[in-house]
């Protein structure tokens, strides 16, 4: 792959979601190189730009893109710099990927909305993520598939093991809800109506001031209804559930099964057809840390001794399945080497 | 990232595993590329190489070893060919993935290690990818822990749907136990000292020919003694399931639930601690879909549309919160741009 | 056990509950006969009275409270000829078990309460099945034990496969969901301050008329919320969930998984302590079909054949405990006798 | 119910077993009545008589299967004593429920045999309980279905807490192990003809002498294979657990899920039909427990006044449904009387 076929990429912010994405592009994605960083610490952006080969620190956002080797920009800074951000990018004409929300309020948005319209092109991808979490795509592919008729209900779990001290109500909303916002208005195509909030007594551990949980219902310009929960301080862990009752069916994801779905008669999940639907992943993790490991000179993972015994161990197999008897393993001893 | 900071392979074979690493290469891994091609048919190894920039295509594997750019070695040639190009890595001291099997037999795979230990360092991995899967590697976690106290046995399933006319008995155990034995090694920690293999009533659904299932049963030099059902034609999909009985408990992966652990009376699954742990292979798969879409000029995924309808529905959430009424979403018409 | 041991019943209707309780009584219950069966279709009473031995059938059900041999009373008719026989059984003091509902308005049922109030003790149960259910009887020991802290919300399913052609929107409350009002007053011990319903769009499997499913949502004194949905014309089968969000934990009962429990970084259900709770249910059908098929003149079940088949194998078991090797059976060939 | 119609039973041995079943005979088997008790140890004995009303204390079985009242015998006596027992109650032409084993050997087993013949029809019922659990009538069920073709493997685990002192390796096989031996037998509807048993490295927490746990393998006459894990001192608690493998399917039992089945491309479980099926046993339990609580001069269970508040709620809810507000429950103060 040649320099030209890398796509240069302007991290804007590097906060935690910034820097994550910086070790991202770094690590994990192909095609893909930081081409600069921003950040308005000029010691923090220059810091963060040294952990990518050729990669240059700015403190201003409109400066990056206009740098050569920037291709597309990805915003991860707070919220009230995106709209600046958004804007300069389309005055270069760079596809970008904004982190949510978009902007935090919906005038701003709108103005974003008529800026790109101007532009006359989409640019802007938003970073809601759970439409591309394995479990939630295969929901809303059973969803379009419309095996289960039309969704008349969903309910829905947000829970979180606890909080910082200056999270706020408001918070619930905008940061965890608007999650399944965004979620229900992509699996149900319809847009939200109405909203309403109930507080039922809240845990005695939320913080002060904090009500949580709460009972957050949607209900949609197609007749549908949400209902959320979200608990932002249940104890135990982080979970995030989704159940769709359809007309003819209910399917839900998040309870570390897969998609479980209620057809007549039966629940349950699906078997994978083949060992690359159950191993893929394990397939690409593997050739990732071989590539990892090769570049910093080491080599890790299943040796050639493990390859020498998985084909004695065969031979002694075959000779069983021969004999039907117990049959030895002949091997070396393990040489010092492999130890 | 620059030209030198990228992995340059060399794949040898084509065939289904070496065609689908060429494109895991291109699309999925970071910081590699794919430098060269090798097989045996001149006009399949062009076609290949032409799927990526700046590759090229070779007959002989030595030759493409030698060739300029190419810094490391995925051989996924049948087995028969393994050995002598396992033996020109080592001449050009390169880094080699080998899909298994490492050799076809013991007494080549010895040689091949002869050699190994002759160059002075390891340079081979072998591809058994069940150690780069989730669950096993949480399982192999668990184990290693010690939380559970010395494995005493090991179940494990292995379901296939259907197989091939050309599928032999032998296949049973060179292409699929293979698996369970390099996991029970690496799970337990132990070498395998003896096989037994035993044979139940076939299928009906088995080929002439082929005795499927059958139980395959090992017993380690440590005392364990592992179990697994090998089913090649079962008919309802592929299936991979290893339960681990330890003195203090018991642990099983592949049942689509997750790993699930027996301790003292409870039986279940863990619950993410976070966010990053529960969705971090969506943003991997988010970040990833950006780019490949940029690259190809096109512009996917929630829109900026979606990031103002957030913001609108965040917008009477929090009104929503604070009066406790059912409160309508203020929303302009969607533009025909986004629609 | 002799006849002044055993409770001598009246039961009030014979339509399906009652008949079936009818049919409850004579072959599960132990410790209770059917002494009077009470219908206003004379014939259809003599019918049921049949099928007990020594009972008697009646068109009044104040004349088989003064019957002889009446003990008790069982309430099946239509819940408006409730507070007539609740009224009667006051009257002759006799302890009844009432299907729900106790009438058919609470101006009715504060009447009846009156009047239990001045007899001057209890003589009334509520055929409200679910708190004897083995899910819900956990679930609610678990609230009880205080383990998981106060509940706080509840999310209830009540699924139904399909309605008969009849089915009103009220009847959606006052015969479905009615459960849940009971099982949430009895489960977060608090009284329903509050009553809500959504109705989302309809099912287009709901006959005409019907608005299905619907979303319910209580408030309770203590500050609880509970939604529930009802979907009558679900299509699936019959479905009955609920979850208790608590401070520290959730519980949820339903899922054909038993109960399951969050609880810090783990979900999961519980193991039997042992064979006992594990089996109990068994050993009690066994030795019930035992008795019942004695009293048929019959034997069913294991044989004196299948005795000697488990003692002949567990010699060989016993033996090839000792010497490792595969060890043959020696039993007789079946004799046609136990053919 | 006369007493004609009551079966009285004899129980010879008054041990854990056998006074469980008295326990069981009084409190929840329906037709029938402890008529005598029999133990070698005369005050035992009557101790355990005196808990059934009518009942005769023996030290012999033979005069207990002659007192008048007895028409049924159920053998709970230690193993040793059995073939006795057995022989006395053909004498008597007594239906008997025996507890396993039939005999603690073949050889007296076949006398039993025998003599049953002799007697010219069938008198015994052997106490294999696993034939009356839920979980494995279903499977039973499905696999005479013969929906998923030939039963070909079965996985079997056998786990308990922990052991007494004095149990023996021997015991495993004839105490624990005999269960898989019937459950097979009975499932497979073949005979067992061969039985391997593999011993791992024992847990550290056997007792000394225990090999535990144990891999016992059946080969039966059709073909079949079983393996069986016991483990008798796994320390979590009691699981028994069974996977048929079939040719176009594989069923399981035992994982606190009901059964779970493998069909092509999905796996899961059943829903009910309807409320009969899901809440048949809680109304079983209802009764029961209202009878038993009416006899001991108690009132349990739901209260009229949570029928009265059942009522008012779902007048609320009622108004709820017509005019989408949310509404208030009106209701009186609970009296004293019901708190």
């Amino acid at each position: 792959m040649t320099q030209q076929g890398t796509l240069g990429i302007a991290v804007i912010g590097t906060g935690k979601m910034g820097a994550d994405h910086v070790r991202r592009i770094n690590d994990v994605i192909s095609g893909a190189r930081v081409a600069a960083v921003v950040d308005i610490d000029e010691a923090r952006a220059k810091a963060v730009a040294d952990l990518s080969e050729g990669c240059q620190a700015f403190t201003d956002p409109a400066a990056a893109m206009a740098a050569p080797g920037v291709d597309a920009v990805l915003i991860a800074s707070p919220g009230p710099a995106h709209e600046a951000a958004l804007l300069s990018a389309f005055e270069h004409d760079l596809p970008v990927l904004c982190e949510k929300p978009l902007t935090p309020d919906s005038e701003s948005a709108l103005r974003v909305l008529e800026a790109e319209q101007r532009l006359g092109h989409r640019r802007i991808q938003v970073g809601f993520m759970r439409r591309y979490d394995t479990e939630f795509m295969k929901l809303k592919a059973l969803l379009a598939s419309g095996e289960l008729g039309r969704p008349l209900l969903m309910h829905c779990r947000h829970r979180n093991a606890s909080v910082h001290s200056y999270f706020t109500t408001e918070m619930l909303i905008n940061d965890s809800v608007v999650h399944e916002m965004d979620q229900s208005r992509w699996l149900l195509e319809q847009e939200i109506a109405n909203v309403t909030v109930l507080k039922p007594t809240s845990s005695s551990n939320a913080p002060e001031g904090l009500a949580d949980p709460q009972l957050v219902i949607f209900e949609t310009t197609g007749g549908a209804i949400v209902n959320v929960e979200i608990f932002a301080t249940c104890g135990f862990g982080y979970q995030v559930q989704a159940e769709a009752v359809c007309e003819r069916g209910t399917a839900r994801v998040g309870d570390a099964h897969g998609m479980l779905v209620n057809r007549p008669g039966t629940w349950g999940g699906e078997i994978a057809p083949d060992f690359v639907a159950r191993f893929e992943e394990a397939y690409d993790r593997e050739v990732q840390a071989w590539v990892n490991a090769t570049k910093r000179g080491e080599v890790e993972g299943p040796s050639a001794w493990d390859g020498y015994a998985a084909a004695a161990v065969c031979e002694a197999g075959v000779r069983a399945q021969v004999t039907g008897e117990r049959t030895p393993v002949d091997m070396i001893v393990r040489p010092a080497f492999y130890a």
